[in-house]
């Protein structure tokens, strides 16, 4: 017999189905054995009135534990009593498909790290932490589809390098045959190569690996990285323009799949962005900050997760807006491939992208021209030789053009307002974690 | 101004457009100058009448080499006599966006390996090589509508492992601060976790690693896994079932958008395959294979490159279909974590997927008991300690459930006749290639 969502149960009453799903409890009285079935679309209340001897069910139902995979065939019936749905369903038939152990090995108690060793039971049992991947699938869908709207190409660039990309610091190294190969720890150099290859939008969602031995709440040594790049900009707007239609379509198609759930599980709304974003400057922001106390001594050059959050409070006092673009950062704190504006070598044309303060994107437009490049690798101390293959895209003519990367963990994180990357992840990896 | 794509000029008569593109010809004539332009839509001529002194035009086109990039602002003229779409524009400014050095490295007659050192160029230059990822678009976007039309989730699980997964042959190891991490062979156990995780339908696109010394046309160190897996299934027809309406669905797509497109650069006919694909078991399929002569010592178990070929070549000649699904492979030639039908502990209930007499799948209803699956990994010789994070999904109720593992380098290279998966992969990476 197919199988019915518990969901849909309202539209069989009185008729026979089969309902297939967990154990989430079971109450049993001595007349009557309620058993709650949970499935992904809801749970329901199987209801057997108990017949004594000679009553298979019964048996059935008493060697029963919590999370035990059933398959339950009965007959649907309206009660406008039961709490969950008003139908209880009268079963005929228990098939045990997967027997559970008697005691859970986490509760509602578990800490996170305790939940997150048994991440599969936390997953299943836990409201907050199942939502989650349902809101990732609808949120990537979103996106996708605003890149393919816009004819961008899906690649897959390579997680083995040959050599280690930009400083080699942060990079995990891996024996490959008789040699080293290196994890990348971004898809920059790769979806450059795709621009140079004639591929005038890039789209990836794949795993990034960083060897940082960072413990806060919003990193992770393997993540997976929302990254785009697109060819004949005229600036930098093209790219935040590209990036802020891109989150307020996902946003938009999130808040209408799940708004009600998220709201009702995490008490959070999701809000739908205006468009334009906010922008700033990174000068603008620093003189916005110092008035307020930040940085006494006038030393910092680029922004502390302090500063992001000053900033991005300030703009959401003025504006109202959850998002805000910090541009312009010093060329001291970005990388050598940031295009700098005319006149001002000292700065980049590049920007992050703050949510609620926390940066989740890095963007820039890149330097399209080999000498141009090489000057900036070279200022940088930065020998060009391993990347002959990366600046060799810019050798036979390579339009201008740029991108960003962003993080969809961290997205999720602060939409769902999460405590920590930790929970935005199916299974987290940090540097002391590489289990489950 | 904003740019007008080639493919859209014959709108434009008469008007001033500007194009953006690569210099894909130059034809220097005594009084014309002609340039091709190429972008990522077509080609368009650009005509330019000589006027001499003074003429900075005349200048700026004769200092172009080969693939610059230039945006070139002119009216769009009709004019039937001219091949590319019978118009050409008259240009009146042309800026050099990226300049390119004026020899190219490679050329039509450049060999595979030198191609993919300057894989850029080569993804720029050539129809055959360029097509390639918007037919991975299209077809990624068929795949992904079909599973998300069943309510799969769309899941990224992790490349970093704590422990080497089955064998712990064939895994690359990497340094992970002051332990060795393992990269994932394919995200099988991880999928499994997601099943136990109440997550119904689990679906991933990403990267897998083998460590396979292999030269071959079809084998790659790294490349891009479709995986799929489900819960509360039936039996093995479930997953047959769900990959093959995914195919069927995915090559509709495909055909649609660039069948004609394929047929003109490949040569090849995309074929919407009939539902349900042949299926044939292993004892079949060796029985066919040996009456016609294939291991006349009557020694193999499994199935070799031959064998899939004679097997495919077979079925095509019986029922025209490009696909069949040998099922049912000896538990021998299989993983301890394949289910085994019922009385027949020497039989699995898995399949390989062929194209075109290729294998592009691998799939298995999946061992959900504990106890079996302990006793079947007891059997392998396999030691269950390092897995059991694996093992504890088992205890505390795992549904039936089963899936498959697909390579979308592979299905490419059936699906457009390429000689080699090299040719259906950006950037390869093998044994001895690890660069561009």
């Amino acid at each position: 017999m197919p199988r019915t969502p518990i969901r849909d149960l309202r539209d069989h009453i009185d008729q026979t189905v089969t309902v297939c799903g967990w154990i989430n409890a079971l109450r049993l009285q001595r007349k009557v054995q309620f058993v709650i079935l949970r499935d992904a679309t809801g749970m329901a209340q199987v209801t057997h009135k108990r017949e004594g001897e000679g009553d298979e069910l019964e048996q059935v139902i008493e060697s029963l534990s919590d999370e035990a995979a059933v398959a339950i065939t009965g007959r649907v019936v309206d009660n406008p009593i039961v709490n969950l749905g008003g139908v209880e369903i009268i079963p005929e038939h228990i098939q045990v498909l997967g027997q559970a152990e008697p005691s859970l090995p986490i509760d509602e108690n578990s800490g996170l790290e305790h939940r997150l060793d048994w991440r599969f039971l936390d997953v299943r049992r836990r409201p907050a932490s199942r939502l989650v991947f349902d809101v990732q699938t609808t949120l990537e869908q979103g996106m996708r589809e605003y890149a393919y709207g816009r004819g961008f190409t899906e690649m897959h660039t390579p997680k083995l390098m040959g050599t280690a990309s930009e400083s080699g610091a942060e990079v995990f190294k891996v024996g490959y045959f008789d040699r080293t190969a290196y994890l990348a720890q971004s898809p920059q150099f790769y979806k450059q190569m795709a621009i140079a290859a004639g591929i005038e939008g890039v789209f990836e969602i794949g795993p990034v690996f960083r060897a940082e031995p960072s413990f806060t709440s919003r990193h992770a040594t393997e993540f997976t990285g929302v990254d785009a790049e697109m060819a004949w900009i005229e600036g930098l707007d093209d790219v935040m323009a590209f990036e802020e239609g891109m989150l307020a379509h996902a946003l938009q198609k999130v808040a209408d799949v799940h708004g009600d759930e998220i709201a009702k599980v995490y008490g959070t709304e999701v809000k739908i962005p205006a468009i334009p974003f906010p922008r700033v400057t990174m000068a603008e922001a620093i003189e916005i900050l110092r008035d307020k106390g930040w940085d006494p001594e006038h030393q910092k050059e680029d922004l502390d997760p302090e500063g992001e959050r000053g900033i991005a409070a300030h703009i959401a006092e003025q504006t109202g807006h959850e998002f805000v673009f910090v541009t312009h950062f010093p060329a001291s704190v970005r990388p050598f491939y940031h295009m700098r504006p005319g006149g001002r070598p000292d700065l980049t044309l590049s920007f992050d992208l703050l949510w609620k303060g926390l940066e989740v994107t890095t963007g820039a437009q890149r330097e399209h021209r080999y000498d141009v490049l090489s000057k900036q690798a070279a200022e940088k101390g930065m020998n060009i030789e391993p990347m002959a293959d990366y600046m060799n895209c810019f050798r036979y003519g390579c339009p201008p053009h740029g991108g960003f990367g962003a993080g969809l963990g961290r997205m999720l994180m602060v939409m769902l307002g999460l405590d920590s990357i930790r929970e935005a992840t199916f299974l987290f990896r940090g540097p002391n974690r590489l289990t489950p």
